[in-house]
Parts: structure tokens; sequence; C-alpha cells
């Protein structure tokens, strides 16, 4: 059985498209008591990006913090203060901000229509109700989440999506000018999500032609950014990300990103930093991808923390492992059917104390 | 304004998902006295294919003929023939075939739920209603009518598509096995029908770093397929298909499309081979694209017909010319805004004579 992928169903590109939002709004907007939800990361709270956002009316906009990666409780806390806002659901969820605020916005319109917390529907397929209709407009570009099934959770016990058909955006609207500010090492960090994603799907099992030339224009597209081009690369950047996330929407991430979610989860490591210093230490597994990483690290003149498990106790190392092997497919993904046996515990404990 | 792209809401790639076809649509089936329409390309009559549709009940499957390009007239003749068959609508319309088919399937969809001929509906933006859900399943490569937002169609006056965002199939099954037996002349002018949309996107004024990276993708496809690998490139082909429909999706075509409508109204020249006799003439205007075109031609030992146009006359140049000349975005695209002083009719006439 192959994956019946779900596309984005819409999708528009371009510097200064932004600004096209409010008249999209307008032919969702459902009568005078209708509102939109906007669901904004605070970093724009005090930005001229705030002046642009299309709120008005009986609008609700609430500022996002994305200090730490989010969180199912934070999600839960989001909807609820939505439903007591009012007793009608939002016509649209709108998404500003990097991969977190996406996913945020993503898990609010779901927990909108589906009972219980956030937390329940961590896993894959689990989403009884489509989504309220929610629109994503990234602020980062890197992570794939414009293009994704999933918004990734930290809950009580795991950092794990929430996979789903219903995740995906129906709308995206993706203008570069809006990626151009963001500050240097959150750039790169960010933009080597998209690097790992290429890595892992096209050295993983579950590789195919379509994540297969995704993937490839993806790298492609990174090199540039991150090795050739020294003025604008906003958009290529932006392409990137959407073609990084169509592959692994159609094949699977690998050993960086497990190892990624342990140090999210434990240490509260942002994800694209985490797969940074994930990637740094898998040469034995993803050699050429490593060593091209280094070379796009030194390239930009950006650095990762230095030994960042120092004085970790062994409670905590543990908490790591466990959270890594949560993530099955990834493992079979990048190992083969046969994974469990070549990735041990204690292999597993020697990748994180190698970073 | 930047354009809303519609995609393609699902897709299954790989070989043999064909036999997924089935699965999906009993998903889809709404009752008893429900039935599915197959619109089969009609040289699949006596093949393996045709004991593998999923045609069960009262489901109605017609062959279709594309020794032609498709008319409006007998688009207009499958609706009537669909809506004597029951008075209610079918529950999906599958399209199987090459982009002849895959045309038709769209039309039909969007006509059994429009009034009126689809000759009404030859232009952009005209369709007033949405189409009965439509899966397109192509066995031929190239033409990118699996992700496009248009079913082209040669009307009383005119070759034009119906462009509307409705026109976009609602899932498509991507099973390279299917193209793998195709006749290596017809295999290789429906691949130049994806080249030739790279090239006059990566060459037009509309294009942007979304199409771009599209289109450069599928050109980078097409000479794996076509200049590099001499084994099985199905895969391949497949997914440039889908790149380079995504690209033109996304920016627009040029001169070589807009000359081949003319050959293919006036001579009934299918639309691969229309380009391909056109593309070689144009090496004033897409130099780079003409030699890597012919470079193609001779690997694969492929030829064109000699002098397509001889014995012409007058008035049938003439409708060549008018034909042409509708295609006002096309031209914008290739020449700018100003392309009316440019290409004159003269000057059409001209590239015509040079075939």
């Amino acid at each position: 059985m192959f994956q019946n992928l779900k596309m984005v169903s819409r999708v528009i590109f371009g510097r200064g498209s932004f600004d096209q939002l409010d008249a999209l709004l307008a032919e969702k907007r459902r009568g005078s008591q209708s509102f939109m939800l906007f669901l904004v990361d605070d970093v724009f709270s005090n930005s001229q990006l705030r002046g642009r956002i299309p709120s008005k009316n009986h609008d609700l906009l609430l500022w996002v913090s994305v200090d730490d990666e989010p969180r199912t409780a934070y999600v839960d806390e989001l909807t609820a203060r939505v439903r007591a806002y009012s007793n009608r659901l939002p016509d649209v969820v709108v998404g500003i901000g990097g991969g977190s605020a996406m996913d945020i916005a993503k898990a609010v319109s779901l927990m909108l229509t589906n009972v219980g917390s956030s937390a329940d529907y961590q896993g894959w397929d689990l989403i009884a109700n489509p989504a309220v209709y929610h629109l994503g407009i990234p602020t980062l570009s890197g992570t794939g989440a414009e293009v994704s099934r999933t918004a990734i959770l930290i809950g009580p016990d795991k950092k794990l999506g929430i996979n789903s058909d219903h995740t995906v955006f129906d709308q995206i609207i993706l203008d570069p000018d809006l990626i151009s500010g963001a500050p240097a090492d959150q750039r790169f960090y960010t933009g080597m999500d998209c690097y790992a994603h290429c890595v892992e799907s096209l050295n993983g099992t579950y590789i195919n032609a379509f994540a297969k030339s995704c993937a490839e224009k993806a790298m492609a597209l990174c090199r540039e950014v991150f090795l050739v081009q020294d003025s604008d690369t906003d958009e290529q950047l932006m392409m990137a990300s959407f073609f990084g996330g169509m592959s692994i929407a159609y094949s699977q991430v690998g050993i960086c990103h497990a190892l990624s979610y342990g140090l999210s989860f434990v240490l509260g490591i942002h994800h694209g930093l985490g797969n940074c210093i994930a990637l740094n230490s898998l040469e034995d597994y993803y050699p050429e991808g490593v060593r091209e990483f280094r070379s796009m690290m030194e390239k930009q003149g950006i650095g990762l923390p230095k030994n960042p498990l120092t004085g970790i106790n062994d409670a905590k190392l543990e908490k790591m492992i466990d959270v890594a092997l949560v993530l099955e497919p990834l493992w079979e993904n990048a190992l083969g059917a046969d994974w469990k046996s070549v990735m041990t515990r204690q292999k597993i404990r020697e990748l994180y104390l190698r970073m």
C-alpha cells in the first residue's frame, strides 16, 4: 500500500503576498458574529508586521510564546481560551511564525473540533474530526511545517507529532520577505532542519522517486543558500523548505530527528539546533551529509554549543533514549525493518554522549 | 496580486499503485444506486489493464478515442451519454490515459455540473460550479495534465483550455508501470511537452522562485531520462511531468505552445508532436533549449516529420495565426507586456513557414 499524500490545497508564493491575507479571509467570513483566530509568534508583538495583520471586528488575536517548544498543555490552554471567547468556532485559524507557531496553529485548529487533550492525539492518525480551516504563514523557513501532516508537540511523556491528514494546512502564504529579518543563527539552524530532512530522506529505506526528486531539489537549494550565494537567498530557502517538507511527507526522517527529539524533550533544546547537534555526531550514518553540513556551518560562520550534555544525569539520559525510541518509523526508515537489533539503548546512549 | 495555486488534493505515487484504485473508490461509493464513471483511452480496450479496472455494479465505463485531440463536441457527447445513463451524478469521474484522456475526464467532470457546451467555458475562470470529484491516472507522462488547472479542448473556433480551479484533479494516482508500454516516439513527444514547459517557464517574464525551482527539477529529470540514463526511467519521467506541470501552473508557457496550438487546430497534429515541431523552429527565442532538445532527439533516435506545412493554403495559415494569437498570456509571458509590437501576424507567419 502506497501512502495517499494529502497536499496543501492552496499556495500563494511571492514577496509581499502577506498583504493578500485580508482578501483571503474576507472570502471566509461567515457573518457579523463570525471571527478569525490569529495565533502569532509574540516576537512580532512590537514589529512592523503587527500593523499589517488584518484583524478586525470580533477577531481574536493571541500572541503565542515559542520560547519553549510547543507543549500539549499550552495547546490545550490556547484552545480553552478560544472556547471561552466564543461558543462558535472561528472561521479560520491563522498561524503566523516559525515552525513552532505553525504547529501550534495546526494543533489548535484540530483541538477545536476534537475532544480531550492534544496529548491524546500524539501519534499517527488518531484524529477523528476535520480541523477548523487553517492557514499558515511561515516567518522562518526550513521546518517544512507549512506542508507537513504533523504538528509536533512536547507532551507529558514524549515529543511526538499529531500526524494526520487533517493536520495539513488548507492554505499557505509563502512570502519570502517575512523570513528576511530572522537572526542569522536561527535562520541557519532552521535551514539545517530542511537539510537534515533531505539527508535522512535520501539515505532512508522509505525513499521513492517522488520523495527523492523533492529532496534532491531541496538539497540543491540549500547548497545555493548556504554554500554558494552571498546575496539574497530568502526565496530559495523558502522553496527548499517546501520541497524538503514534501520529501519527508512522502518518506520519513531518520536518526538525526529521532535523537533531536530526545534533546528537545529533556534539555529543552529547540528543534533546529537539536538537529544540528545531532547531525554533527552522525558521521557513521550520514558521512557525506555531515561533511557538507559542516562546510555550511563554516561558510556561514555559525557555531554549535560545546558539550550540550555535560553533567547530564543518568535518569535524564535514559529518558532521552526513551523519547528517541518512541519514533519507530524514523528508525525503521534509517536502518530497515531489523533496526532494533542494530540500534540498542546502549548504541543510542553512545550517540548522545558523542555530542 | 499573486496567484493562489490550487494544488491536487491527494497524490499516490508508486509502481503498482493502480491497484489501490478499487479501495479509493470504495470510500466514495454512496449507496447501491450510485455509480462510478470511467473514461479510459480506448488503446487499453484490449489490454491487460482492462481487467484491472475496478468497474462493478452500476458503474459506467466509456472507452474514449484520442485519435484526434479532444474536441468540445466530443466532451459534450460524452457528458450527454452519462446524463442519459442516469439521472444522478457519478460519485467519481476516473480518467485513465494520456493527456487527452486526462483532459476529457476533467472536462466531463466539469460539464456534468455546469450548463451548456464545454465550448462556452474555453478560457480563464468561466466555470461556475464545482466539478464532480475527479481522479486522474496518467498512462503517458509529460503533459502535466495530472496537476494542471486546465482541460485543453479543440472548439469550433479555437484550441483553448477550460482553465479554472475546479478543473484540478481531486486525486491522482501516479503509477510508473503504466507508462512503460508506450511507443518510443509517443513517449518522447509527450516527454518533450514537459521539456518545453520548463524552457518556456524559465525563459518567461512570469517566472518566480516557485515556478523556477519546479522547472529546474523537471528539466534535470528530463536530462536524466532523455540524455543520461539508458535503463528504466519511468519513475523519473513521471516526476518530471509532475514538476513541469507545477511550474507552468504557477507561471505560464510561451511561444512554443502558442504555435503548437495552431498546428493542432488546423492540421490535427497532436500536442506533443506539435510542440516538438514548434520548438525545433524557435532557435531565435530559446537557443539553449532548442539545442538541448535536438540532442535529446538525436540520443533517442527520434525524428520529426519533414515540412509539415507543405502545401498549406493561405486561409489555413491565417487560421493558425488566429489560433496562436488567442493565447495572449502565453505571448505576454514570452515577450513581455509589449509583445504585440514584437509578435506581428507576419512574424508568426514566418515562424510557421520555418517549420
